[in-house]
């Protein structure tokens, strides 16, 4: 065993090879599990490298093997909720597979002419990359000159394997829900920002919006669709906005919500509390996600399985890497969101 | 220019080489700003390297210069908001600097006998370690025989530069709140479950509690401590316990509580608004931390400054892989809580 107290030296391979008795050569033989080198003296090596402590350099072993056990994750943000939560299901896969994880977010550098990363010169760091919702206006000057495999969570690549939930079926299964509780006027609060970001999470979720009100006879009314993005304050704003359309009048406001993410919704709700709007007897409000801190808000939602999202992403890169492929079929993995009732949502005011 | 179209052949030093006409030693020297290498044949290496899309492989940059330019961050998770405010913070620092982050959440793992991250062979991977409220459990067997730079976040260990808040001050602050309202039995929830993390932020929180206690002549009483963890889950259970003791008659409850996060202070909340316990009429509730989502709740906090704490830490982590140490002086920063008081805390019920 190596006593943990020693200092730790720079011990190469030629102090293994000279404790062992053999040429450094063999030691990298040995210690690869390179063919040509006897039992006995893999043995040897190894029990030399262990007295020693020798750690082989991850750098050495990436220039021989041309891997560098290393995932890289493209991301526009990691303090929100989402990209966390598919980092975490993604790191139990990768880890357990001996791979690290690099972050690369892209943050409010995303937009349309920002190169944040030097993705030429990725695929010499990292075996392969997760992209998390990244952005439609990186990819063809950036993305398509990747030479490492590519898995996306979320916003998904034409020919570039993925895991998405179904984002038209997320706005549907919403809007269609409050429909069934009656309401008539229903807000969409979630359109992108700019496209800066270049999602196609919110123009989804808001087509499948459209749909369940078309087929249900209700026209779409311009003024209830807010520009929002995904972040708590957007949804605050967004609110104010409604209002003031409604000349500050909350019986002239929509008497429904559908927000693009639960953060938005927490937003709304924070805002209606301030403007003494009950929720959900004046408003009725539907999120998505299932935030891991949804239920503090007895927020109705549409979940989506976010860390099973990262995980089964994790899983189809490792495949590509070690040249299996994906499977058969269909390369983008499309996960069912479901929805959560809470108490945010009941049949609309009576006017 | 480069045509991004290109397939990303594996071009090499050889071929940039042959195409700027001079020897691979030379295009080596040239491209890693080796002196001997007249301006002429750089810029006709740095041309014929830009023509043929040649990116150098960071291991083998590494391997000549010693360097990784990765800094691997050490954290027990990565989903709660502490430690994604902290790296995030972290992250705008480093990528400034060309470093990428390493993730290496330890989880669930990080218990007193669990070795998940092989720290021995962490410094041929990275330059330097961000330790985020690492566990004092893991020290002795693995921090301490890491060969690269540690800079610490939060709990800190002797010897080791780190940034953390003074988080008996934030005990104190918090309870010092309650008793200045008139608040005379106040609980304390938030001690550490098992000490398998080994944090001493939940037990300095404690120690400004007792502290704060002790100056206004209050007795502490036993009971009204709760051992939680950070998590909200562990709130709302708290809570439930608290009202289990009082034999369910809320009017028996402290009339205040300090939490040691936000999150278990939101699960307080919540289990409060399900208990039909009002606050703060009938209870009072400090969290700590101003997360991101606190004001949703009107939550009264002790706030830190979490993202500057992740910023100076990796400017401290820089300095010391650059050789220039850490500044005079003490080798912890320790930044000051603040009291941000909000509607969760008011003057005790009449009884």
């Amino acid at each position: 065993m190596t006593d943990t107290d020693a200092s730790p030296g720079p011990v190469g391979i030629v102090e293994v090879a000279a404790l062992a008795g053999v040429s450094p050569a063999t030691v990298s033989r040995a210690l690869r599990g390179i063919p040509g080198v006897s039992t006995a003296t893999r043995q040897l090596v190894q029990k030399a490298a262990a007295d020693l402590g020798y750690v082989a350099s991850p750098q050495a072993s990436a220039l021989a093997r041309g891997r560098t056990s290393a995932i890289g994750v493209l991301a526009p943000w990691i303090s929100r909720w989402f990209f966390t939560a598919v980092i975490e299901g993604a790191q139990d896969v990768v880890t357990a597979r001996g791979y690290d994880l690099l972050l690369y977010p892209l943050g409010a550098n995303a937009g349309p002419d920002a190169q944040p990363v030097d993705t030429r010169g990725l695929h010499k760091r990292v075996d392969g990359v997760l992209g998390l919702n990244v952005p439609v206006t990186m990819r063809p000057a950036t993305l398509k000159t990747l030479a490492a495999p590519l898995v996306t969570v979320g916003s998904t690549i034409p020919g570039v394997p993925g895991v998405r939930v179904d984002d038209q079926l997320v706005g549907y299964l919403a809007a269609r829900h409050l429909i069934d509780l009656g309401h008539r006027r229903i807000a969409f609060l979630g359109l992108d920002p700019d496209d800066m970001y270049g999602f196609t999470v919110a123009r989804d979720r808001h087509t499948g919006y459209c749909r369940a009100l078309a087929e249900a006879g209700l026209p779409t009314h311009p003024a209830d669709v807010e520009i929002t993005g995904f972040a708590v304050e957007a949804g605050e704003a967004a609110l104010e906005h409604q209002l003031a359309i409604a000349d500050w009048d909350p019986a002239a406001l929509p008497t429904a919500i559908v927000a693009v993410s639960d953060e938005v919704a927490m937003g709304v709700l924070y805002a209606a509390r301030h403007r003494g709007i009950r929720v959900p007897q004046d408003l009725s409000v539907v999120g998505v996600d299932n935030h891991d801190l949804s239920h503090l808000f007895d927020l109705t939602t549409v979940g989506q399985p976010v860390r099973q999202q990262g995980a089964i992403a994790a899983q189809m890169l490792l495949d590509l890497i070690d040249g299996r492929g994906v499977g058969g079929g269909e390369p983008v993995r499309l996960l069912e969101p479901g929805l959560v009732v809470r108490n945010t949502t009941a049949p609309p005011r009576a006017h």
